[in-house]
Formats: structure tokens, sequence, C-alpha cells
């Protein structure tokens, strides 16, 4: 396995091969940005309110797993992968083994599963499995996504008759 | 097909049926919120910069499709499902057909797909498909998603003696 942060900066589906991973720099959730999200996105008691949290099924405040997922893009974008002309989902497969709770320190691994041609001969897309882990190595969040990808050889058309 | 808010306030795992099927309130999309969250959890150029977006596969300004997950959430939350003990997403699949822009108007239609009990007598796991539509009826986003839900038995055994 290669890490791909080693090899380039700006990858295209050519440069990916099942098996690359990288890691993400780590970010620290505090409890008013949670809650802040939570009372935009997800105004339930256990996101919002540390007292009625205790009586909920969490035992405690938890973070909105959307704001995990959110914080997982934050990481993927600033401190991950860098994919030529943008990091553009079209979808996947999401679940939050365990909840995230303030003062959780969150970073991503993430492997390349899978990369395919598609008929437009200009781009693809890879399958990247990204688990977000906290500050005790555990799992908080598993997104398979499917990325939408240019090809260089496309680039390359564009920009010279090479 | 019932719909579910013609029925019932708070639901337990006992009132879903697969075909129930319910429709929230609309979302009216600002640019500057969008901005925001792009700024904060998806900072790239076709989420931030309209000129920037013009050059990118998606021809303009869109929001994340993490912007669309959370104001899906805040519809189901606010003027969707009311669950007994709150909206608990154990995971699911997500993808996004279109994108969404500046000045979108999103709803929520959701369908009960599966009920299932849990081995744990007290609770079990509803399937839902939410389908997130501009005001165009276009889908944005699918959200097959698995829902923690108690028993409403667990419910009345811890209340009373019935």
């Amino acid at each position: 396995m290669t890490m791909i942060q080693e090899l380039m900066t700006t990858v295209y589906l050519d440069d990916l091969t099942p098996g690359q991973h990288f890691r993400t720099q780590s970010y620290a959730l505090a409890e008013a940005e949670l809650t802040t999200f939570a009372a935009q996105f997800d105004p339930q008691p256990f996101h919002l309110d540390p007292q009625a949290a205790r009586q909920s099924v969490f035992g405690g405040l938890v973070a909105s797993g959307w704001y995990t997922a959110a914080i997982t893009m934050r990481l993927m974008v600033t401190s991950g992968i860098s994919i030529a002309g943008g990091v553009v989902g079209l979808g996947g497969e999401i679940s939050w083994p365990k909840p995230t709770r303030p003062g959780d320190e969150l970073h991503v691994e993430a492997e390349v599963l899978e990369v395919a041609a598609s008929r437009r001969p200009d781009r693809g897309v890879a399958t990247l499995r990204c688990e977000t882990r906290n500050q005790l190595g555990e799992s908080v969040q598993v997104l398979t996504v499917k990325l939408l990808v240019p090809r260089r050889s496309a680039a390359a058309a564009g920009g010279s008759a090479s």
C-alpha cells in the first residue's frame, strides 16, 4: 500500500489504485460548535442540552451524525486527498457505529477501494472507504463514497497536443 | 398508503408499517447560508465562489451535498416524523442525483420501507426512504436510512403495570 500524499499533490483518476490510503489531520469537537450545528440542522435534546441528553439513549450530549459527516468532509478537503477538479461525491453508504461527544478528537483514515473508467473518456469514478476515528481509535463513522474524478489524459488533451 | 401525520403525533416501532409516508415542509436555500456552511465544512471553490463555480463541473455555485443532508435532517426533525426518543440514525445509503443551488426550495418525501424488531425487546429498526426534492420536483438527494425506534410495549412496561 502506498500513501497517496507521498506521491503527488493533485491526483487524477489515472493516479489512483486500489489499496492506496491516506490519513487526515485531526479535529477537536468543541461542545459549542456541536450544539450550534444541532440548533440549526438537528434540533433534538440529546444534541442540544447536556441534562436532557443524560436521560436519552446516549446517556449524554452527542453530536449529530451529520455534524460528524460534515467534519469528516472538512478533514478530507483540507488535509486529505487533493483531486483535480475537487472532491465531488456522487453518493455512498454511511454508518455511525458509535456517537461522537464533546472533546472527541477526530481524524479520517481513507483507502481507495475501486477505480472505474466511465463511458465518458474524460472521467471516472473512484470508490473510497473513509473511516472517521476518535482519539481512542474507535470508529465513529464509516463512509464508503463514490467520487467523480477527471482523467489526466483529458486534461492533457485540453492543454496541449501531447 | 397512510399519511403518518394524520394518525398520530409521536410514533413507536409498533405504529410503523411499510408503505406509510409523509411529506415535510419546505426550506429555501439562501446563498449566504450555503456558502457559510461550505466555508466551515466543505471549502471548495464551487461551493464558495460564484465566479470560480462557473468554471467547475457544476457550471455555477452549488451547495455541499452535506448541506443538503443537513437541511434534510432539519426538515425531518422539525416537520417530518416524530419518533419516541428522537430521530436516531444508525446509517444508510445516500446519493445526490442532482446538485442543489442557491434559491432552490427543498422538501422531503419519506416512506417507511421496512420495520424490524431487534433482539432487544424494547426497540427495533425502521428503514425509511427519504427523498429530497427541489421546487421542480427533481430529486436532489435520496437517503435510505435505518432508524433506531423504541417499542410502545417497553414504554408501557416502564410507565405502569399494564
